[in-house]
């Protein structure tokens, strides 16, 4: 049972964590955030999520409230409290409580914990579905709050059956509503969106474990290659690698979940494995 | 003195005005609001403003949890607890308390009073400038809580001297971020542009005085019309009818506010003077 969050450095009940309407994320939509699993107690890829962290402040140009030692102190103390051994961690930092309700002001900070969210193993054997849409995200490589669209398309998402958003844009294919997204090619070369893109943690540890496997390139990925690839993925914390089978009514490879994707999904889940056994520290 | 919101029906201290952080405002920036001006006590153009609110909470998926009569109610209810005959007034409205941080669940409605800004008069007399930026809104014709590029980019507009952002994409001029764009051209008819925006009220009263004293056109504007107009004005709530003479370093006309944009001026505030002198009800 999940307790207390915290704000701007304070642990609270749930039910008393809350933020004055004047905030800048209650009035603009202006906030950022980071997300990621503790697993056994301990934030998985702890430094790699606190380094996305604070590149997403600096491209909004707001500034942490804390050092990074008393910001990883307030994250163990949320999970010390909350006594939740597997659980989702969700760091937000707003524009703060705006003079003029436009310019930042002081940002404040918020720590959220949440159960984890259970896939059936059904979308891991099975694969999923996506559904396209035309869209790029605004300052992309920012882990903002500005997830307007994707919301505003679950009632079309729900309807097709789909399990997120594919958005691109002039060809290009960039990435889900809350996930990377990889191709797998007829010659086994894996291909994933370079630039103008939300750079995932689970991303970067599955670019990690494919040299020395297979080949991988990090480009533009356009809708043409997609009629072709052989296999598709995505990367999430929450969705690890999750197959994808069917884009639209475009279906992918055998419409099965490929064998390079499957080989990834166990090289993935020992890198975790190791990460966990490492010395805490 | 504001001293009261309101916060789902009820009248608060402003101080007490929150919102717990499981809102999907605070997690995913998803919210709309309007705004307007209160004189004499009265809430300038209240149907037009009503109306808009609610076409934004159907784009949006969201519904309002109060009826019309009794959202109406609350807000005079703000307007007599605080008193102050002139000021601005914001409907905000969220994706509510979500379950799983993503889906929007039953929304909150927050009611905020602020003072009017107070623009110095030389920005009427002398013209201001904007700054151009290739952008065009998501979801434009909603007006939802998304100002994550406009406020992005306010060290660059302080630094550039610009009153504003003017948002372009592949050529169309569409609107800044908080304002309609108009431009006059050499044989005075007025174009702004007709889709892909956020149709502001008083975009629509500006377009309602018009005719009979001038030409207008309400069709996509381009950014090679900008370099041959002769007079330029933005439209907003607490702006009225602002003159621009210069867009980036394009100076426009003259590089003085132009004889169509100051009758306009005009005209707008007689519009404004004859709702102020309808009997209230």
């Amino acid at each position: 049972m999940i307790k207390y969050y915290s704000v701007n450095g304070e642990l609270v009940p749930k039910e008393e964590a809350s933020l004055n309407v004047s905030d800048l994320a209650i009035l603009r939509g202006y906030g950022m955030f980071d997300f990621f699993l503790v697993k056994k107690g301990q934030p998985l890829f702890f430094d790699d999520y606190l380094d996305r962290f604070e590149r997403s402040a600096k491209l909004l140009n707001l500034e942490i409230p804390f050092s990074r030692e008393a910001l990883r102190e307030q994250i163990m103390q949320v999970i010390r409290a909350n006594g939740m051994q597997e659980a989702g961690l969700k760091l937000v930092l707003t524009g703060g409580y705006s003079g003029d309700g436009y310019a930042p002001a002081k940002p404040n900070l918020v720590i959220v914990q949440s159960p984890l969210p259970n896939y059936p193993s059904t979308k891991y054997t099975d694969g999923v579905k996506l559904m396209l849409h035309e869209y790029h995200r605004s300052l992309p490589t920012a882990k903002s709050i500005n997830y307007i669209v994707g919301i505003n398309l679950l009632p079309q998402m729900r309807a097709a059956g789909a399990e997120d958003v594919l958005f691109y844009f002039n060809e290009k294919i960039y990435e889900t509503t809350r996930a990377n997204f990889f191709i797998v090619k007829n010659d086994d070369t894996i291909v994933t969106a370079g630039e103008g893109i939300l750079a995932g943690i689970t991303r970067k540890k599955t670019l990690e474990i494919i040299p020395g496997n297979y080949r991988v390139e990090v480009r533009d990925l356009t809708l043409g290659e997609l009629k072709t690839a052989r296999e598709a993925f995505i990367t999430s914390s929450t969705k690890n690698i999750m197959p994808v089978v069917l884009v639209d009514d475009i279906t992918i490879g055998s419409g099965k979940p490929g064998k390079v994707t499957q080989h990834l999904m166990q090289l993935l889940e020992e890198k975790v494995q190791q990460y966990l056994a490492q010395p805490v520290g």
